[in-house]
């Protein structure tokens, strides 16, 4: 079982953990946790980078179970396409999160060249750190979106991804994090981690790789944000306080 | 002599570290350096991010020494204007860089709203660190820029501006630098550190804070470079290789 995603991974040329059983139902559990850093940090702040929805056509890269699919048609979208590579991910979604609107298509987001029609916005939330070719898939993006239209993306932050063994924080004596032990943030390319399941790759860029490859592909950059807690937050989630010294996620919005 | 700086800043409003004799000296020793980290690393990326000089009218934020204000002479500018803070600076820079097309002015970088005339290129290099109102200064960058113009600046990487105390690194038993102590890289704002001099003012900026300031003030961003030695920069100086865990500097190009 340890294995399986290696071979799966070599068995479909694409990287899918979701459909590994073990990684799934821990992820699936991270999911519904009432509070956690995705509900509290990630997904506002993507949700704020977004445009008017009204009428526009949605296409979103590595759906998972649907959710913010069905956001989009709750916010106006008149057509959203949802792709990930997981057969239970889009098995949850078809039965909790369906709706006339959505079509959900297993597909590696690595081939929406072959999606017929072109796209408003394109959205994806915390894939892109899983995808080698992430040049290719921008371009990809660009060539799907209409002109002027927008892509917004969430990813784990640079100084997250460049982990590459070892204890990721120093703490003292009583156990408080007080350095994030940051090492090859200038070496970019994958990584192996754990994450309920061994061997879990993760492909490191930097901040700068990032931006440039956007404006390589012909976007215009937008915004970025590294949402981090503030003062209220704090004071109501004060085991967040951690992200002022490592934000987890980084998030950027790009126009056509 | 220890607090010179900060009671000259006091006066002066703006800092004006260089011209602190300590500091000044210090500062002068290591820009002398036959080999050094601003040579191999930020200058190439600088004068790799500048457009074609030829013709062009050229402001150097924070000019020093004025050697960038020779070399942008030689690159074909038309003309050149060099302002820095330091009388020290400037002194060294009329005497060592001297030439008709160059124009050196004492004035801090917040004021060049007061600068006649509009220019092509607006360079600075290792400076913004240094600023507390980026924006402000970012603002006016952009008004004293003819339409099509061009921003390019380095500036310390944040990864560098957000250490706010405490060793910087984490070694292994044989004195190697195994992990950045990364802190507080979400909390910006002032940072006092000793660099030849105590009190050393420095303001941290993220990533993002830096990019959505340009974009706002109007810029489009161009690209980002967060210089690293390759293969062979690491052969000839192998004791550049711990930038590949946290890279000095961060460059930025923007247009008009």
């Amino acid at each position: 079982m340890l294995y399986y995603f290696k071979e799966a991974w070599r068995k479909m040329a694409k990287q899918n953990i979701y459909d590994n059983e073990i990684f799934f139902e821990g992820y699936r559990k991270i999911r519904d946790n009432e509070v956690n850093a995705n509900k509290l940090f990630e997904i506002p702040a993507l949700f704020s980078l977004l445009p008017d929805l009204h009428g526009k056509k949605v296409l979103d890269l590595g759906c998972g179970f649907g959710e913010h699919c069905r956001c989009f048609v709750e916010a106006g979208a008149a057509l959203v396409t949802g792709i990930d590579i997981s057969e239970k991910m889009l098995a949850a979604a078809k039965k909790e999160n369906s709706d006339p609107k959505i079509s959900y298509i297993r597909m590696p987001m690595e081939e929406i060249a072959q999606l017929k029609g072109q796209f408003d916005v394109v959205v994806s939330s915390l894939a892109f750190h899983y995808v080698e070719d992430f040049a290719g898939v921008v371009k990809d993006v660009y060539n799907k979106l209409c002109e002027g239209g927008v892509f917004v993306f969430s990813q784990e932050n640079p100084l997250c991804t460049c982990h590459s063994g070892g204890d990721r924080w120093t703490r003292d004596e009583k156990g408080n994090k007080i350095y994030v032990n940051l090492s090859n943030y200038g070496a970019e390319g994958e990584r192996e981690s754990v994450w309920f399941v061994d061997h879990v790759k993760k492909y490191h860029r930097t901040f700068s790789t990032i931006i440039n490859t956007l404006i390589e592909a012909g976007f215009m950059v937008e915004k970025m944000v590294e949402p981090i807690p503030d003062k209220e937050m704090l004071k109501k989630y004060p085991e967040y306080k951690d992200l002022l010294h490592k934000p987890d996620f980084l998030l950027v919005k790009a126009k056509k």
